[in-house]
């Protein structure tokens, strides 16, 4: 099929996309690179070119996702809205949802514990520099009190990534309803605030 | 050689003790199935009726490794001293050193990540329902203060994993210190102790 000239870029967006699908509708494993050529059209060279394994694609994909949830997390950040609003919005932000969760269940594949736990470290990194500003600056309007701003949040996403994720400790629904409550349960006393600011935590929209 | 009969769980124990050593000095990748039959001494079906692959004898050492933390965690809980001084020698005990912690770095081979998160899993299992006990100890003697010890402990443990595992986020000695320090100070936070009273953390002896 003739195709129009698209940039690397484009490209590069386009396998991912297709592998996207693919893993999350016939699964990771049965999946071959050949499956992905056959959805994107394009020549075994030019798939090579930009991925050289199925694994490196499964890792591309990791990473736009942890990508996309950062730059919807500065967005909110950079909003003018108070920082119990913010936070909360990023917390729901952060909640993988939708095929991105079913994504995430490919990592359940033998071999892919390494890009769970990098999903979880990259989360970590990515996202505590962000959501510590947010809390300064509820520091600074008097709805949390803490010196140690920084700390709290690399802590609490270090224990999310862990207790949250619906694969790791194979938890049950239940499990999963306790240690959320558990979580902003912590949240708002590491970070000082009143006892049910944090909670529930809506869909919010700022 | 002519060698003594031995029970199954004393030639379990052999080699694993003899695996142990060659994936702490050889390495993990490097040691073959036959290496460990050279030191053990025994027939490769003896081998293979214990242990069908590398990977499982790897994963019985964590197993092991983790079994031995929880048992020295039983003893000193089960002791007469405070829950303060319990919760510390616990601490410690935690802390795998030596050759124990250069077993944890094969987990740096390939495939080797569902070990790590494994060894991370089993330990919060384990270790929480024995630590949540000396919490209440401690609620009844005044030291800590909280209506959630399980959850806390739950969540010190998860986020430990994580920040104070010396591969994962490859931290820097830096990194560490600063977040052994943070764990110490959100575990007072979060078990309503006073501040200071568990840190430093000593190698304490009940």
């Amino acid at each position: 099929m003739p195709r129009t000239h698209r940039s690397a870029a484009q490209r590069r967006e386009e396998i991912l996309n297709a592998a996207h699908t693919l893993f999350t509708t016939k699964g990771f494993q049965p999946t071959t690179m050949e499956d992905i050529l056959g959805v994107v059209g394009i020549a075994k060279g030019t798939l090579y070119y930009h991925f050289p394994s199925k694994e490196k694609i499964l890792e591309a994909l990791v990473l736009r996702t942890i990508g996309r949830v950062e730059r919807r997390a500065r967005e909110l950040a950079a909003s003018s809205a108070p920082a119990v609003d913010k936070l909360k919005a990023i917390m729901a932000a952060m909640q993988v949802e939708g095929t991105e969760s079913e994504l995430i269940e490919q990592f359940h594949a033998p071999g892919n514990a390494e890009l769970h736990l990098l999903s979880i470290t990259e989360m970590i990194k990515h996202l505590t520099p962000i959501i510590a500003d947010v809390i300064i600056q509820g520091v600074d309007e008097g709805t949390f009190s803490t010196d140690r701003p920084h700390d709290a949040v690399e802590l609490l996403l270090s224990a999310s990534g862990i207790l949250l994720d619906h694969e790791i400790m194979e938890p049950s629904q239940a499990d999963l309803a306790r240690r959320t409550q558990s979580i902003i349960w912590a949240s708002e006393l590491l970070l000082g605030a009143r006892p049910g600011i944090l909670s529930p935590m809506p869909e919010a929209d700022l």
